[in-house]
């Protein structure tokens, strides 16, 4: 905790800062920087708004932007207190897809505010990320500014979320010598990383039939149980009402919702060779050690560090605003997306480079039951990833460049 | 002109970057930058909004906003062109007081909607740098958002102007022997620039009887001709119609309009001792050769940085954000501006050190006809003036820490 604060709070504030890239230390170079020189750019912008690509940071530059109402774990912080999370989430732009990203913090009166909010704003930035907006306004909010704005709008809560974890069932389904489409799963937790993930996971190919989604009251069996209208595409006509009733036989549960809420009898009654997604921090739904030592045919991911099988999303934001940012994309779409799956499934089944063993003090990783994933500081991914993505962009048609 | 967009374009676009001021390259720093380590500080701001100040970047991060609605001399170039100039202001922040500046380019449908979207904005940043906003609609915009926010807000059009413009002529009439409660002032411009001036020098002793307003109908001497009520105060009794008419007799000259509207004949017709400020950007209202060729007795300032005396904003707006910020002020109040034009005022009375004497490939400069104002480069002016401005914000009362 100490740390923590130390870290954020030594030898100065926060985590970013911005700096200068051009020379600006002479009468001549500051003219060059601002009046008059700088009227040249201008005036090249006004006569073609692409030119402001080549003469502005735009082009390179991601917002991070929260309203605040569903930071972390920890709920509706409001604006000011998710800062610290949101120069994080920039941070991790920055590090590992050398994009430059800054985070911007918005006290909005109501979703429609937001989206105006940042629709004005969106001028500044090549590509904006939506970050730890609760649901079911985020679904709303991003909809309504990918169709407004001709720049990249993305919540990565969501589909950051959603696309890390198809990549980890689909490698552990292989494992368990199991299929997408005929696999039964259970969701528990209808938010933004839960609806993404079955939407996600359908057009991948799972069966909507095979769904069930739980949430607080139980399994969303009619449409007056749902909390938000983005559930109704889930909505079960299976009699099952509990998660423990749910979870019989299943084949995958899915938990991004509360800590340890799967028991050792509800894992106990899935079906065998059962994919478990923990998801829940700090604290996942279940323990992992007792889960392990419950069943041994256990394929089991969380969102920690300090386990096998982290569900990152890591993986994937950084690369999809480098991807579209590097064609210049209007948006990043669904091919985009599904080429971010592909990438992480194959990337896994690489042999692991030696400095990823060092870097996780690890003396093998290879493709099984505890290496679902690459590992967030494999510095393949960068290359591997984005360049998937990429393709993907340009086959699609939307690259602009 | 190929020298501007070279020194935009390359070797990167633009002139910004975000940096990351903490380490990150582990697995456990990354778990401090991001989850599960920043819910810490987050609980901290949460307990206590002002521990944002000691664990984000906020307390040294100001944002520079404009809606593009008067953009330097090229009018409402729209947002998205003025995307350089808004970088540059913020490399200005940086070079000149070390305080981290990001631009935001504003769309806005009303000066309505720009108010609201800065303050929805606004728990991001330190402080706002309001600019490039055209006259009338600046005035209400900063107004509003002053009683809105508790961090402060700033048009520098307006103030920065207004306070270098009134430091040079305080130094201007002492060394022609004039006083500005006696002065006869003729000003060119209601836009932002000339009604800041103009209220700020009636704030330190000028007589308003003695102040003619002049726009493109001539002087402003009814209601009626007044292109917006900020010009209320100043509208004139005198019989005088044209700008001809006004300047003839008048100690002083500020022209913030545009180029070579005042004519040898005008400036003939002025004072003994005469006082121009031809500030208008890149050409001003009168040729400086001509002008000391048609009258050895004149003082005369410009723009520009190719002649003496140039009033350049950057003396003071990175100053007064630099000493705001430092002792966390809610706003930038009249004492802290009136002590930023003393400071200037006084430090242009002290001997010039040799480093500015070199950066600026000069001889001598000293208290004089050519030397009314500090240089930009002057490394004193950091401290100087921001200890002034300091000193006024403790001593108002308005310091919060």
């Amino acid at each position: 905790m100490a740390t923590a604060l130390g870290y954020h709070a030594e030898p100065r504030p926060g985590k970013l800062e911005i700096s200068i890239t051009k020379p600006c230390a002479t009468q001549q170079q500051l003219s060059l920087a601002y009046s008059p020189g700088v009227s040249v750019p201008v005036g090249a912008i006004v006569a073609d708004p692409e030119a402001v690509y080549r003469y502005t940071a735009k082009g390179n530059l991601v917002a991070v932007i929260t309203d605040g109402s569903a930071v972390l774990g920890l709920g509706n912080t409001g604006p000011l207190a998710s800062k610290p999370v949101m120069e994080g989430k920039a941070v991790l732009f920055k590090s590992f897809a050398g994009l430059d990203a800054i985070d911007i913090e918005v006290e909005a009166e109501s979703p429609e505010a937001f989206v105006d909010t940042v629709a004005r704003i969106s001028p500044t930035f090549g590509g904006i990320n939506l970050e730890d907006i609760a649901a079911p306004h985020c679904f709303m909010i991003e909809q309504a500014l990918i169709e407004r704005l001709d720049i990249p709008v993305l919540h990565d809560d969501q589909h950051g979320t959603a696309i890390t974890i198809a990549a980890a069932l689909q490698n552990a389904l292989e494992l368990q010598g199991k299929s997408l489409p005929e696999a039964r799963i259970v969701c528990v937790g209808a938010g933004a990383a839960g609806i993404a993930t079955l939407r996600l996971l359908v057009a991948l190919g799972l069966d909507q039939e095979n769904i069930l989604l739980v949430d607080r009251q139980g399994v969303i069996r009619e449409e007056s149980q749902a909390p938000h209208s983005y559930c109704r595409p889930f909505i079960s006509s299976s009699p099952k009402r509990t998660l423990e009733e749910a979870i019989e036989g299943a084949d995958v549960f899915i938990g991004v919702a509360a800590p340890n809420l799967l028991t050792m009898e509800m894992l106990k009654s899935m079906a065998s060779r059962p994919i478990v997604f923990a998801l829940s921090n700090p604290d996942p739904e279940i323990d992992p050690g007792l889960a392990h030592a419950a069943r041994d045919d256990l394929i089991l991911a969380t969102g920690r560090t300090d386990y096998p099988n982290q569900v990152n999303n890591v993986l994937v934001f950084p690369f999809l605003f480098r991807a579209a940012l590097n064609v210049r994309a209007r948006c990043i779409n669904d091919a985009m997306k599904l080429a971010a799956v592909r990438a992480l499934v194959e990337l896994t089944k690489e042999p692991v480079p030696k400095q990823v063993l060092e870097a996780y003090g690890e003396q093998q990783l290879a493709f099984g039951a505890n290496y679902i994933l690459p590992k967030p500081l494999d510095p393949r991914l960068r290359e591997f990833v984005t360049m998937a993505i990429t393709q993907a962009a340009i086959e699609s048609g939307i690259a602009r460049i």
